[in-house]
């Protein structure tokens, strides 16, 4: 799903409200947890994801890998910044940083909300230090 | 990606053309076995994906799972048909079976295809018999 | 983990009652849906696992996928029989059966059990038909 | 795999000399980047893993889940020390990371070596800053 830049530059403001709206479409029926995230790549373009989870929990894909998902499908190769919204704020897990590794600027960074006003920013590559970078 | 039904029905050639062009965004690095996948879901809308894979290639997710994505995001939760295109008009793999499970129609197909004139119908609970389906 | 067979050929009955067993170690803290398995490989060896799950739910490994891991892990590469022990006598999911097609057996069976007299045998290329083999 | 300790406590050597051994059973036909990991949970037992790869990459598992699979499996619920040996020396993926951080005690290391002296030590919780911790 993208949605074009219009207009004045695209506020963290902006980029969490696309995450909150979409939220609403996660599919979390067997954690009751939504997240939907926003994900913005070095063009400007944003792609929304929400978790889908799997009555097989291992088949669970991430709002983050959505989202990413999203981006690659649509020719994409660098994002600059996501924001994430859960019900308190956390963080992307381990596998979502795995991924998002993959196409990550160096200057990446996660927005991590509750959509009420508590917020945290982190670099992306602080979140995962010592990337596992094999030459394969 | 959404792409709105417009006019006449969409045929399974239609599905195919649409799975065939994504491909070429597919990110496959690691195994270079592009695929796109295009699913339709009980609107009629359809939602493109192709594979993202992964340095830890644990984290690779296929095409199909990618439209799964794209379409869940886009608040559907039920899905008719599919279209897969590789160089060999292969079968989803059993983790994407697994996942297209979750929102599967009962008469649901899946198409696979070369994209250049090999292609094989299948009814999708035909891939998955006796899912896996405890009441959690 | 490691049960080499001693003495007379293990029956069926012996396969669950060791999944069964093993039913007991799961890590099911977000499912409670403990399941066992209990994996033999080609040469009369068998391999045990349970199902370990994750706050991130697609981390999740089922207890088939452990067994398997287990079974590689000591240098075996085929099996031909597999138990699974969970309450409802359930059948592996797609995941699993990606994964166990890999080094299954031509004639490999699933036994499929509640651990209480309702058990179902299945041929396991009957339940992952037209299998993904793509030449990588 | 469960390898009881014996007599003297096990140094980090002894865990990477373990790890090493076992790196010849890694399945690593689509990568060719064998892995093997050696796990010490809270009472001393060793369970060893490797990397199973799959056709549809997504449905590997790395060495490091092997392992925790195995000590799972067996009862334990708690790991101090890992040790990893690959070609290169290489850190544990995040798909890793997300799952040891379920069973991870407070001043856990992980050892990153390959197998010929060059070698690493991580304070396990560095390599996942900000862990996702959500109350499910």
């Amino acid at each position: 799903m993208d949605k074009p830049s219009i207009g004045a530059p695209r506020t963290e403001a902006d980029l969490i409200a696309l995450a909150a709206r979409v939220q609403a479409n996660a599919y979390a029926k067997y954690s009751d947890y939504p997240v939907g995230a926003a994900l913005e790549d070095d063009r400007g373009r944003v792609f929304l994801g929400v978790n889908v989870e799997n009555i097989s929990f291992g088949g669970t894909l991430c709002a983050e890998r959505s989202a990413l998902a999203a981006m690659i499908t649509a020719g994409s190769r660098q994002w600059h910044r996501i924001a994430v919204v859960t019900r308190d704020g956390n963080t992307p897990c381990g596998i979502c940083r795995q991924l998002l590794a993959e196409f990550a600027a160096p200057d990446a960074v996660v927005f991590c909300t509750n959509g009420e006003g508590k917020s945290q920013t982190y670099r992306f590559w602080d979140l995962l230090p010592h990337a596992f970078d094999a030459e394969l």
